[in-house]
């Protein structure tokens, strides 16, 4: 049977600071550079969720789009969208918000509704800007 | 020896409609949602096709991309560009219009004439919108 | 006091057709090409509506933009969008569907709901693939 | 003489807020909705900055675009990119930070250095996300 | 009657290099810096010829964008793609090659088949990178 | 522990031409087509650089970004960026510039200073203009 992997994108606007609690600023500022800025700054993030499985027999989908995108409203982005990442955000609490920890996290909050709704998550892709992104494929 | 892959863009556009003709309009809306509008909609559709091989030690080509245009326009572009995908298409014939459905259509379109061009399809790529795309790799 | 502009993108997906009814076929064919098509084909159109207006000075505004996403919303978007525009859209009867009569359309449905909210419709920017767009300033 | 528009992009991060300290939380958020929300978000700016002038006889140049770039480096980048517009800017120190505030004060800060660099500024504009802009062409 | 904008965009790739041949190396390298670089760079340039005018009562178009297509390609693309600007191009023999010149030079090649197909030209823009462009709305 | 891949792009202008030195202009023409233009072409090549590994503990990074951005810099984009890629790269010095090669060498250049930096290189992704690129994993 033929495996398909199809993606949505959505986006969302957040501000954050890449600094640890247990640093110094001067360490923060040396470790982490104008990212540690003490006031915080912003980006408008893309986040694409890619989804694989087997077109079903009946729609040929793998998996219905507008669930698809319920389910990442549901679960990321209104939680994330016009908030602070440092402050605002259940799933980042205990987790400075870099990119690669923040996709952990996207991935930890799809998974499982994306494996109820019958499909299999297979990538995350955060793009912060569009010089730099990062993917996660899970453990 | 090194593997690359070669991907190339082409593009088209084209209108179609999802909807099951043995369901009734009813259960097609409740499915489908807009997507089964009776008089259908459009997208312009980008298409990438990835091909990988050794680069030729004569020309350091994996494959001649104008060979690999043409290949494309030949087996897909003609036959979709500024056309119905539900009425127009000869190999769409007896598939619903789907993302799914087209990448795979594609995928069979193009595999056996890139490899008498001496190289292998990798990956099709078919992105409706900026919000969404699949990829097939062959079943 | 300043005058400062400011767009806002929305983006429908479309079917439609370029043929005048009492035209043959053949001459149709010959006119407008391939996008006489007799089952149509279809876009993903890009619409940058641009208002122009004095900042408030209690907001600092020219208009609060999800008004103006209302707006484009409830006047345009719900018309057109997975619609087939030579059928479905009430606001384009006896008009061909070229991007150029779209345009004007769309700028007649805004002009009064905007003015209506304070502000003045500057351009009508819409965007048929991403090598062609139209612009309207009003008659 | 031919009269030429010349442009150059710059992009910077940045978080923001839009409240007004003399209204309540509730009005602010009932004004200006999740952009409002206590804890700031943020964006990647894009601004686009157009001076209009004669090529010079010598270069062909309006202006050097390297000079263009230094210019909104030192005067704009440095003091938005990787900051709290609300906080840390010294130029928007009493202004909200709309789009339309921060493009006015940008060219505010660019249109003197541009005049002594023999060039005449024409418009600011100011990208807060793909589906928003302003655009100031001065008072 | 309405005046109606519309735009087209066409791609080229070519290499240049800016430099006097009355100058010096060391001159031309102070003044045009890496774009001075003896043995030239090149790059994508993207470009949209605007024209202007009203709505053919028959077709609705203000021009036949398949026409206007062919214009360009026949007075600019064909000239200049993967060319040397420097010495392969005839309309730019004695003209240094950078984006204004280029940009005015392209507007002399349209300006007349544009005028004789029944429209106007109305502008040029050329994009060296995403960076900077030019925009040139004739003498 | 959680493997993330992490990309960072970076963009260089470049001259170059398709041609063998031991075949005839004729043949090089008639292999290489218009890229084998006596004078050469260009274009600009966008690069994305991706390394994988498990997130420092104490940073949260695979990689710091700046100092990746710096390998790029230091090892490729000086020596390619405003360059003729068959004349003036020490690295390109006996191969063909295509695209399949200039990404071959650039993994070369970078995958060792990355090992160092304590991550791996994972992929070269170079695009040679938006309907073209190729990508590298490594032998």
């Amino acid at each position: 049977m033929p495996l398909v992997h199809i993606t949505r994108r959505e986006r969302f606007s957040a501000s954050h600071r890449l600094a640890r609690p247990d640093w110094s600023l001067e360490k923060n500022l040396q470790v982490f550079g104008k990212c540690a800025n003490p006031n915080g700054h912003g980006h408008n993030y893309d986040l694409w969720v890619t989804v694989k499985g087997e077109p079903d027999p009946e729609t040929s989908f793998v998996i219905d789009l507008s669930l698809l995108g319920r389910i990442i409203k549901d679960r990321v982005i209104q939680f994330v969208d016009h908030r602070n990442l440092d402050v605002d955000v259940p799933f980042m609490q205990g987790r400075y918000s870099s990119t690669e920890n923040l996709a952990i996290a996207i991935w930890e909050q799809l998974e499982a509704p994306i494996r109820e709704a019958g499909a299999a998550l297979h990538c995350v892709k955060l793009q912060e800007t569009e010089n730099n992104h990062v993917e996660y494929h899970g453990a």
